[in-house]
């Protein structure tokens, strides 16, 4: 995406601010997690990253191997009351329906172009799927990504009428910059698809595109007007959630994580792989019970759903984050 | 791959002094590529990265968009008399032999272990495969790769005697660290395994697992004896080679490379994928022209074919390395 004019409109916007914020204060010596309340989770933060950085000492990490994986959706920023990218893949049939007449004789697509929620979703998994597919496909990678930051750009959430990529979690963004100044390197190991996030997470986090993992669309490629093209197809070839995560991770990183940071069951695995490696491992889960500040959802959430990750999380020694009792903020700005 | 004891142990062999002394040199100041004659080859690299460094020139590119990608059997290593990794599966199918009796019925593998190249061959590509798959299936990437270190550390090249890891191109070493330490992001893009090529790629090019890009076999998940388990299986699931090597770029990178250098018809889509983008752009073929001291080789080979992309490199600009002429050194040491 060289060029990418939207990508660098969004750096200079509300989120870069608050991002290379956080990173001046951990490089400069100052408190690197200061949305974080005092308290176990942050002890069990900066305990685990001396630990892995002190040289000589037993539980010491070389960088090369301080890799952490980080899950996007309820992790880094808000998945209530629809996922980020769902809203944007109804915004996007409304917008190509003009030059897609037939798509009003099919019930779940009519459902999307009228803005009728319930009914769009009545089709389950195979009716998202399939909008999924008509949204996000014909395009190259680079054309798609540049469509999502220029809907990211105008998008404004209902609720707090701010654009989603201001509605990332200030203290996790704090902690991306706290692992990274300690020689960690961050990606994204993501359920969403690997191009939407990518549209973004440069700038938002601070995760270059090659270090994002997320869900694939099949990739057609051709030769036209003497370039080689690929073209994104209607049919995901990966699912990069729950047991598929752990496979992301090997196919694209090649190394076990030593640290996860994840919200919900579809984490479940990869918190699993990541904290059964040997060594030092540390492995979170951001609960949601915030209702004021943000939402308070776990066991009956249609969207992020935490049951067993949470249930099982004590004894496989991970973190459990109340996000109204861990964290002085939530958003930045 | 956390321990990963053999890959330090080659971080400390021949190769890992070559390939920092290279890296010293870029970045003390001296010359960054000692052993690349003077010439239209060199003056072609110096004149692309001074280009795009140049901070408010014309071809500028930021650091996060100078991503190089480089493919490996016959532009960084050795592929005569066959690629590395098929003699890694013809000692590990002998290796495995004795547990697998019934292979001895099997011509293609009887051939394989009785060091018969012709006939182990002779099944053409569905036959490699089978190799291929039985030779590498059955563990986890993690134990995999560790499996190739310890080949790498004991097997030893015919005709110079010397470990494999140590017939990597110097020049090719200087050229890594020389962009490296001008702000570019170095990937390795092959058709070999991915596994097989993270055993290696960080000490002897020192380019992380995560920035290699392979082909892959698909990977079992499991749940045994109470941990989450990844197991290699015998088939192929993507071929990043020809064609298949801008889909792995697309969904690793997720960003067009402006640098690509390879030297057969297999890195001719990645070549054109790379330098038909905008701005500043460099596309390198290594000829092996060199049979004196290395090999030579060229639209006639069963390894390493090349004719289209020598056809067409000077309309498309990409330069043409001669290893006779353009390379006062080959190997390292």
């Amino acid at each position: 995406m060289t060029g990418h004019p939207v990508s660098r409109r969004l750096t200079l916007g509300v989120i870069g601010a608050a991002a290379f914020a956080g990173r001046t204060l951990a490089q400069g010596g100052g408190d690197p997690l200061p949305s974080w309340r005092p308290g176990a989770r942050r002890d069990a933060i900066l305990r685990f990253v001396a630990e892995v950085t002190r040289d000589g000492g037993p539980g010491f990490v070389p960088p090369a191997e301080r890799i952490a994986a980080f899950d996007n959706d309820g992790t880094l920023w808000v998945e209530q009351p629809l996922y980020v990218q769902f809203i944007f893949i109804l915004d996007r049939v409304r917008a190509l329906a003009p030059r897609n007449p037939a798509w009003r004789d099919d019930p779940v697509f009519r459902a999307a172009i009228d803005g009728d929620l319930r009914a769009a979703t009545a089709g389950g998994t195979a009716g998202l799927l399939r909008l999924a597919g008509a949204a996000q496909s014909g395009l190259s990678p680079e054309a798609f990504q540049g469509v999502v930051a220029e809907w990211l750009a105008g998008a404004r959430d209902r609720r707090w009428g701010r654009p989603y990529t201001a509605l990332v979690y200030q203290p996790m963004l704090e902690l991306l910059a706290f692992l990274r100044a300690n020689g960690f390197t961050t990606f994204i190991v993501s359920g969403g698809g690997v191009d939407f996030i990518r549209a973004f997470a440069e700038p938002v986090y601070g995760v270059p595109p090659h270090q994002v993992i997320g869900t694939t669309f099949a990739l057609r490629t051709g030769d036209q007007d003497g370039r080689v093209t690929l073209t994104r197809e209607p049919q995901i070839d990966f699912v990069d959630d729950g047991a598929g995560k752990p496979v992301g991770i090997s196919r694209h990183i090649g190394r076990r994580p030593i640290a996860a940071f994840g919200n919900s069951d579809g984490d479940y695995e990869m918190l699993r792989f990541v904290t059964e490696g040997p060594g030092p491992r540390f492995g979170m889960i951001v609960h949601h019970d915030d209702a004021e500040r943000e939402y308070a959802y776990d066991r009956d959430s249609h969207v992020g759903r935490l049951s067993r990750a949470m249930d099982e999380a004590p004894d496989r020694g991970w973190q459990l984050v109340s996000m109204r009792d861990d964290w002085s903020r939530i958003f930045p700005g």
